[in-house]
């Protein structure tokens, strides 16, 4: 098992007032929780807000289930880089007598993993993942890119936590930026600044730093410090339970990775850059939850009529 | 591999068309697949039209992630009944000289396997699953039981096929009733003739009859024919692509199993019984297009009157 990480006493605290109100639903792994009506409402609204934001530039709506081919995990950086975080797919395939043999050994909890074999899966890493590939089988790109807009959807990453916002299925609310390096860049920091302004506009002391990804092991450290010094990642900063505030949103700037790997180009035929911003949906939630007040009904007037529009 | 299911002529013809029209976004792995803009709306949209038949009976809105404790899947029979069907998650733990070995074999597209170990956690075989515990831990139920709408959530099946209309990943609505046997099989049987008329106000040629889970193996003839016997498990059918009708709807009487596994009782302590019913998304937003044509603007005018309601 990846390394728990316990909570502090707060986060602790935090995760049964949730617990206690019916926001979240323990499932008995840390990390994978149910969620109660109102936090999928809020959640919800929360996600429109972003797309009412989102609308002047008309994203074109894609959607991608929470699994990806692991031929294309195997493609990427991503087991260099976080090997930690990824989760893979297996699957029986044996005879009438194995399949006994294997129900006979889970039912007794004892380990029945000899039975389950690879498949050609692997849990989603980021939301964005399968737009690069659907968007290059569609040839060159047209003037100016594409916005992609693949929604709120699920993302898995193994990290036990006890704390209430370090989930390992989560939803994060992707926009993905196609085009022209340049284009791209403006792109990303104008979101940047957007943003912030959406997460101050419902009440969240949020601020923003220059941010890099967990990546595993001692060459990581290397790694993170090149990410950091060429300014490739922001996060948004909000605090919720804990000694520091939490990332709920991060602007990721990818230069040529992912179109050079799938091989998208521009309109006239120069190599794509790629940018994505993703928002923590549950993340959001929870920092509205303990600035606010549990129950969403008695928020501030103005922080609910960003939410619950007329 | 689970073994691959050839596609029909016909279904191979309809796969084609759905994907030159941007329906479906093939991932390089059969039964799994982005989607469109025009079929995401459509799936919300038949979610939405769901929920509004569903409203007089004001389920509660519970949400689940598309992962599952380990330990429930083997507490349950779904391992002696559906071993085929059935994925796990496995994930790294090791050191970083580990890593760096799984990155290159990975990479090279070589076996990578034995640096996975089997986590805590399942892909969900069905989106009921979790709803069982959730209740178990409120403690008895309230007179007159409850009914539970976890949604248009994910579930997986390993059934790789080059049918359209057999996903490995996809959104099952379900709602949920617990509650005395008579009440169960009440609502199960009123939500039958309910969603074939929610079906057939679609246009759908829409069928129902007697139906068996596809049961693993030799023994898992007797459970079929067992299941059938009793009436446990209806379908409803329409035709897609293919020879025979496709199942787009269930309706499931579990008698005392989930109660009895989870220990939920009725308000008078006597055991309680559940069914559910799951329409699956994507088979509907299939059919419609199957039968009204690619264009959903072009569709007759009370189909879409029921669905883009004024």
């Amino acid at each position: 098992m990846a390394a728990y990480r316990e909570a502090t006493p707060d986060q602790a605290e935090l995760l049964e007032a949730l617990v206690a109100a019916g926001h979240l639903i323990p499932s008995g792994v840390p990390g994978v929780y149910g969620r109660g009506s109102d936090f999928e409402d809020i959640r919800m609204r929360f996600d429109a807000y972003v797309s009412r934001a989102a609308a002047p530039e008309a994203p074109e709506v894609l959607r991608f289930p929470p699994v990806l081919p692991r031929r294309q995990l195997e493609d990427t950086g991503y087991l260099n880089n976080f090997p930690h975080l990824a989760g893979t797919v297996f699957a029986f395939e044996g005879s009438e007598a194995q399949a006994r043999a294997q129900a006979e050994r889970a039912h007794a909890h004892e380990d029945w993993s000899e039975h389950q074999h690879m498949s050609d899966l692997v849990l989603m890493p980021a939301v964005c993942y399968p737009v690069y590939p659907a968007i290059a089988r569609r040839g060159p790109l047209p003037p100016g890119g594409v916005t992609i807009d693949p929604g709120g959807s699920y993302a898995f990453r193994k990290e036990p936590s006890g704390d209430p916002a370090r989930l390992q299925m989560f939803h994060m609310r992707e926009l993905v930026r196609i085009a022209e390096p340049e284009t791209v860049q403006a792109w990303r920091d104008g979101w940047r600044d957007r943003a912030l302004e959406l997460l101050r506009g419902l009440g969240l002391d949020a601020s923003f730093d220059v941010a890099a990804d967990p990546f595993f092991g001692r060459s990581g450290r290397m790694m993170a410090a090149s990410q950091r010094e060429q300014e490739l990642k922001f996060e948004i900063l909000v605090p919720i339970a804990g000694p520091e505030p939490t990332a709920v949103a991060s602007f990721n700037y990818h230069q040529e990775h992912f179109a050079h790997l799938h091989g998208i180009t521009t309109a006239d035929g120069a190599a794509a850059h790629t940018a994505c911003l993703g928002f923590g949906h549950e993340r959001i939630v929870l920092a509205l939850l303990h600035t606010h007040g549990l129950d969403p009904a008695e928020w501030p007037a103005d922080v609910r009529g960003e939410l619950w529009p007329q």
